[in-house]
């Protein structure tokens, strides 16, 4: 049986949200074990009151927590029995598989980094977004894609993006049940010349030394139209095209208000569909498929957007079980291995 | 009286709409001459079809010209007498004051860094991108503002930033009479630490050696708000943004297909904006703010969008006239000093 520690004090509505979350996973998830960490004393009246499966969840006490707005570093130096770094140690130590956080992303990805290795050939880590797109992807159907690295390594170099590729992939293959994704670079055109050097050298890399599904360079356009199943980007870009999507329903509110002001059927049309907006915002915002994972580590960490309620933590837990059971960390590592060995043995390509 | 010389040979409807166009603008710019530059046998026969003032209007040959899929510098090669060209040499040699084209845009650059100038102090120009914003900006309460660069400087380090943020500042205060634009570097968080190298050193510039109202850093959400009035990044970045912001309409539809099949009424307020959707397409599509500022040069070129018709064609011309007359390139020229004389002086503030 699996086990994953959820930081229970960790984002916007924790411990409530986080608590009753884990709640409902241990009756929706039964061949999952939970690890509640953080303040027993704040924890177990919540527990109390929520229906759950007492023998799928535990709590792991820890005397400290990291807030929003914390600084990562320091507030992981400050405060050595935070939750996070609990129930990252927990995962290192083998007490459990995976880690949910919806807490401080740059503690998260911290701790992890100080207590896990990192897959042999990753020498920088990506945290991957899943995003809504019109195009369904994989076996499942799923109406989304994966884009990393979106704030973990803002310069990526060559390197980085063909580990992120690969990274990608693994993730995609292994829990969206897509047998070969295709994994696309962000570039400034579609042509294979087009980008900054590090996009140009990647793209050759792909291209040459990996047995990925590699479609090529795709552009800003092809993100919300899911043209790739995977879109590899440094993590700046990555950072700043997050956050457009994210305030996509805001966007044409703004740019409906200014266009249409005159016109009444496009303001009837706006009033019937703000519910819509409302809803499209919620999508964006992670709320039904988990979270985002962070990739590069011999363990998992599904962070979960700080704004989740109890349903988006049941299913980050959910989507940690099936990382976790499917092998995406050993996928990562074989894909490594033989990216390495394809440049090694002078270019013929691995797939 | 300004000149401009129109490309009318470049864009997906030339030569006829550019011709209309420039008939137009004869018509209601009368304090413009303009040139038509291109292939005679083609423009005359649609002058003699379109009402125009004769008097404003006059035609230069050109032999060949660049078509949307050929090679920038290939083409120039081995095309000498293209119209773009012979347009950007009427301007270098005082012929004309600014260049309209909605041709090939690497053409147009080209073209223009081949015959024109560098302001002093400005090692690469940009392309700067006017798009919609909900907040109004400037005495005109325009509703749109500026990003730059949007591809012509992929790798901007933090001199190149500046020198954006001082050419937008530039551009914004002469043409959308707007005296203090507010200028911000795009970054993956709002605090001057944030982002990669570049734009923490451009920050540090930007707050220590200009007289700009620099706002500081902003994020991918800030774009669409229209938080600032000119946003500064990498080529690269602007670039992949610009694209998304190009699809925003088609973005929202297909989310919405995705998440709202099932509820009436959002399907009945979906077609009901159709037709609004389709202004936004158009409006992001620089239909009607006549086209994107090539920026760096000791003249100006005006790169109208390539499915450019008669009235952006008209509104791109009016546009070149304003910034001619408004001499966005010598406050180019006055901003590059006072940042030089700053930054040599040791650090006072220039403004």
């Amino acid at each position: 049986m699996l086990t994953i520690a959820v930081d229970a004090m960790g984002g916007d509505n924790a411990p409530l949200e986080t608590v009753r979350g884990a709640a409902l996973a241990s009756l929706e998830a039964r061949h999952l074990q939970i690890v509640l960490v953080g303040d027993q004393r704040r924890i177990e009246p919540i527990l109390e009151e929520t229906r759950h499966d007492a023998e799928r969840l535990s709590v792991l006490h820890a005397g400290s927590f990291v807030t929003m707005d914390d600084k990562p570093a320091e507030a992981l130096t400050q405060k050595p029995d935070c939750s996070v770094l609990v129930a990252a140690r927990l995962v290192a130590e083998g007490g459990a598989d995976a880690l949910v956080s919806a807490g401080n992303t740059g503690a998260g990805v911290l701790a992890a980094a100080r207590t896990w290795k990192r897959v042999p050939g990753v020498r920088r880590a990506a945290l991957a977004a899943v995003y809504p797109t019109e195009q369904r992807h994989g076996d499942k159907q799923d109406p989304f894609s994966l884009l990393l690295d979106v704030g973990a390594t803002l310069d990526a170099d060559a390197d980085d993006l063909v580990a992120f590729a690969l990274m990608g992939a693994a993730y995609a293959s292994r829990v969206s049940k897509n047998a070969r994704p295709k994994v696309a670079l962000l570039s400034n055109g579609s042509e294979a010349g087009k980008g900054p050097a590090s996009v140009v050298e990647a793209h050759k890399l792909l291209t040459s030394h990996t047995g990925l599904n590699f479609i090529g360079n795709v552009e800003g356009i092809d993100i919300p139209r899911g043209t790739a199943d995977v879109i590899v980007c440094s993590g700046f870009v990555g950072n700043v095209v997050l956050k457009m999507l994210e305030g996509v329903s805001e966007t044409v509110m703004s740019l409906a208000r200014y266009a249409y002001k005159e016109k009444m059927v496009w303001r009837l049309g706006l009033m019937m569909l703000s519910g819509g907006f409302q809803r499209i915002k919620e999508v964006t915002d992670w709320e039904q498929y988990g979270g985002a994972p962070f990739l590069g580590f011999d363990r998992l960490y599904i962070k979960a957007h700080g704004r989740s309620k109890q349903r988006a933590i049941a299913n980050a837990i959910k989507v940690a079980g099936k990382a976790a059971a499917h092998g995406v960390v050993e996928e990562i590592a074989k894909g490594m291995r033989e990216f390495e060995a394809s440049r090694q043995g002078g270019g013929a390509k691995a797939g």
